[in-house]
């Protein structure tokens, strides 16, 4: 028999990488269910009709969509382990602002990195990407208070939000040899970003570069064949 | 003395509703600082200075951004009044995705009806924006269980996520002269409309058609230049 908690999801997707890291803050034991998305399994389209993307939460046969609302979900539903949101309303309000804003904003400009089809493009969504980084190191600072997570001593939502970008952020620097991380312009962002990705709920979750950058050339194929079209 | 409460705001905005209706649900008294755009406020950079965006909530002058953001945490530090979210954290869930549908989705289909510059253009986004409406019809029933809101007895989150639309809504039924909310596709969400719009918590925020039709056809004579350059 399963477990009654399932996830939709593949490896080399960020978004995939929440929902896992939050159930495993919570000791949370699940049945993983790769999705090839070639075709897309039954059990995807019927659980998350709307938008038929990973990943999918299901718990006791209900599913949950979107990543970042899975993981306040997991945050509300198990009372087990660490909160993963802040207690105080203030530092939610800002960790929910921010991650919005890795989402809506930041992404989008790495993702741009990966779409452009000119050197001119690419520089400038690189300097975007960078950026952004700026902003982060700021938001790190303010809310780490001198701790060493986002959300203090432990891993917590924004950590979670940002962090799972960082194997893609690591392909776009190898692919593009330039560093979007840095001692000079982020050190705490640098310093965090290691401490993430080493951290026990996350290092079983976070994409080996390399192979990262084997399935990255296969979408920028695919970007630049749709381009040309 | 000011109160310790301010949104810095502006009518005919779908998103500055949104903290105003939540204030008002927790009779939380606060200033409404109108502001005009032109030039943006000092107090608008300063407090919102990632996005330059309205809305922005300031509590004991401490600002919070992201409309969205601004009503959970307007659930969360005030305790008085009835809970915006659902107490039970698969509603909350559910209530959180639509409300991310609404805005990352539904909302850019609705605008793509303004800044449509061709009659296909305007036609295939109404197309979707009616489509969108079928969905949540549909969501409607099922979150409401018979009752008047998305949320039950009382208007909650995702009443306030999409109530705050209905007047860009009716504004854009009236310049295409169609009907996009109907008793025979959405009759539910039509009642729906009428309840949420003449609600004491709304009633005095939702602007009045024919006043936002008027700053309608500015915004789209800007879409239609920015289109022409």
């Amino acid at each position: 028999m399963g477990k009654e908690v399932k996830v939709l999801g593949a490896w080399p997707s960020p978004f995939v990488m929440r929902p896992r890291i939050a159930l495993h803050l919570k000791s949370i034991e699940y049945d993983f269910i790769e999705e090839t998305m070639q075709p897309k399994s039954e059990l995807l389209l019927k659980s998350n009709p709307v938008h038929k993307k990973i990943p999918v939460l299901i718990h006791n046969d209900k599913p949950v969509c979107e990543s970042l609302v899975i993981v306040q979900y997991v945050d509300e539903a198990f009372s087990s382990g660490p909160s993963i949101l802040p207690s105080d309303p203030y530092d939610r309000a800002i960790q929910r602002f921010w991650a919005a804003y890795i989402d809506d904003k930041w992404f989008p400009n790495l993702q741009g990195v990966a779409k452009a089809q000119t050197d001119e493009a690419r520089a400038a969504a690189l300097e975007q990407t960078s950026e952004g980084l700026s902003l982060l190191e700021d938001a790190f600072v303010k809310c780490s208070k001198g701790k060493p997570f986002f959300s203090g001593d432990n891993i917590g939502y924004l950590d979670i939000a940002l962090g799972c970008y960082l194997g893609w952020l690591r392909v776009s620097e190898k692919m593009n040899n330039v560093k979007l991380l840095t001692e000079d312009k982020t050190p705490n962002l640098l310093a965090w970003s290691e401490r993430f990705s080493a951290a026990d709920a996350v290092k079983d979750y976070m994409p080996e570069t390399n192979k990262l950058m084997e399935f990255a050339k296969i979408i920028m194929a695919r970007f630049k064949a749709a381009a040309s079209n």
